[in-house]
């Protein structure tokens, strides 16, 4: 039976997000589908898949079409459990694990949590991303210059373009040490940078974004301010591009980017390795 | 031929991320061998997809082993492409998209960029994730109340015990509005909390820790310090437990939790709907 609404369930042993990322990239190219998603974390004895089985197949007598789950569980017995709910049954090991084992010539470990657990390392590459976020607070908006050489990239902008959320997303996601820095009137009249920036001038990337778009942003946050009005950001984001393109420093326009989009472009601009946790 | 280092390429028509989160899951259910990662994000033209095999082609002559290579690109001539490069080639939608099809009796889009983009309801869901991230910097610490109440979660713990992290997370990764609040001397001397927190005692999540890694964490921040000392450190733990007790609050030993960890915990204990960006 098909439906326009389909329950979808996100199914792991630890925190499911491998199965969201791997599920949303795939039901996002279906229009027209309402997906009710829910995820069951932290799915690891029979006790729990077989719960789970009975949950999906109550919701499965609902009329809205059978269920789809995404799972990433590493016990066979889970595994097999949850493959007998009525849904398409999707797994993230069963699909790939045995190409890999051939092209490896060996066998999985069956290994739980291993990719968000604190890692094999006694957990330094962790310590490195948290003192990341340290460094991506310490260094937001332009508050600290201290260390301010320890960074890996440097964005700078006009206020609200999105430095801030790209900054902390490139320490959680990538471990990046990522400052940011709000150009100030008198940077744009001048079109200059402080001297504590000059230094790291390769490492600075800027960010620009639509005058409307940056407006009505402002607007939410001092309504009808000076700070927010069409002439004060269009006269700051024009005087952004020409500071860029003087000290021909790289830039993009932020405006209809996610700070995944913006954090990657960044990355690859600035020849960063990435890491992934 | 097999071999003990190989090399793994992520290659993607946009960020690259599930293909990593993908990728990243996989292998480490693989012991003893060394991955050499790189990603190859914004893969969109065939001339790119050319370049990539020829670095894919050539990297493979290194004697490393045959490379691995995860894909997510959803443009048919791109994947074709690729998939001739000198590697195990493991794509997510040649894999898991004609299941849908058949299930959901649609076509695919073929459509880029859709998951991290700022989707199709104008940007309003992504404007919230923003949202969350700014509560949840002007949360952070303790340092403001001003609506706190707006809060789907407040993480308390001694000070260093991973709530700004977590709330960070929580924020960029599910647009969920969390304040955490540092347990204070007083707090701790009177197993009690402020009164602007006794109205919100079901959203309140407790972090503990061990006492070592945590006085370890403290002397790299104020070596030598009371603050850091292992007396300090452990009456302040002993007595966050009695509160946690004393009030009900659910609490968990964050001590080798990653922060996708403890955030898929305090969603799951909760009831937190978890978006997924």
């Amino acid at each position: 039976m098909s439906s326009k609404r389909r329950r979808v369930f996100f199914i792991s042993d630890r925190t499911g997000l491998t199965a969201e990322s791997l599920g949303n990239s795939l039901l996002t190219q279906f229009d027209g589908f309402d997906f009710l998603p829910m995820t069951f974390p932290f799915v690891n004895t029979d006790d729990k898949a077989r719960s789970v089985v009975d949950y999906v197949n109550k919701s499965s007598e609902d009329g809205e079409g059978r269920p789809i789950i995404f799972s990433t569980t590493v016990t066979d017995s889970v595994r097999a459990l949850l493959q007998q709910a009525d849904a398409l049954f999707m797994d993230l090991f069963d699909t790939f694990i045995p190409n890999i084992e051939l092209e490896l010539q060996a066998d999985w470990a069956h290994a739980e949590g291993r990719r968000h657990g604190q890692g094999a390392d006694g957990g330094k590459r962790y310590e490195s991303r948290i003192d990341a976020m340290n460094f991506a607070l310490e260094h937001d908006d332009g508050q600290s210059m201290r260390n301010i050489q320890r960074a890996d990239v440097v964005l700078i902008a006009p206020s609200r373009c999105g430095k801030t959320p790209t900054c902390l997303y490139l320490a959680l996601q990538h471990g990046i040490f990522a400052a940011n820095y709000p150009l100030t009137d008198d940077d744009l009249d001048k079109l200059t940078l402080p001297a504590e920036l000059k230094p790291l001038t390769k490492k600075i990337y800027g960010l620009t974004t639509n005058a409307q778009h940056l407006a009505r942003i402002r607007n939410e946050r001092r309504p009808g301010s000076k700070y927010a009005s069409i002439q004060q950001v269009s006269y700051e984001l024009r005087q952004a591009s020409k500071l860029y393109e003087r000290l021909r420093i790289p830039y993009t326009d932020s405006t209809s980017m996610s700070v995944e989009e913006i954090a990657t472009l960044v990355m690859q601009d600035k020849g960063i390795r990435r890491h992934s946790f």
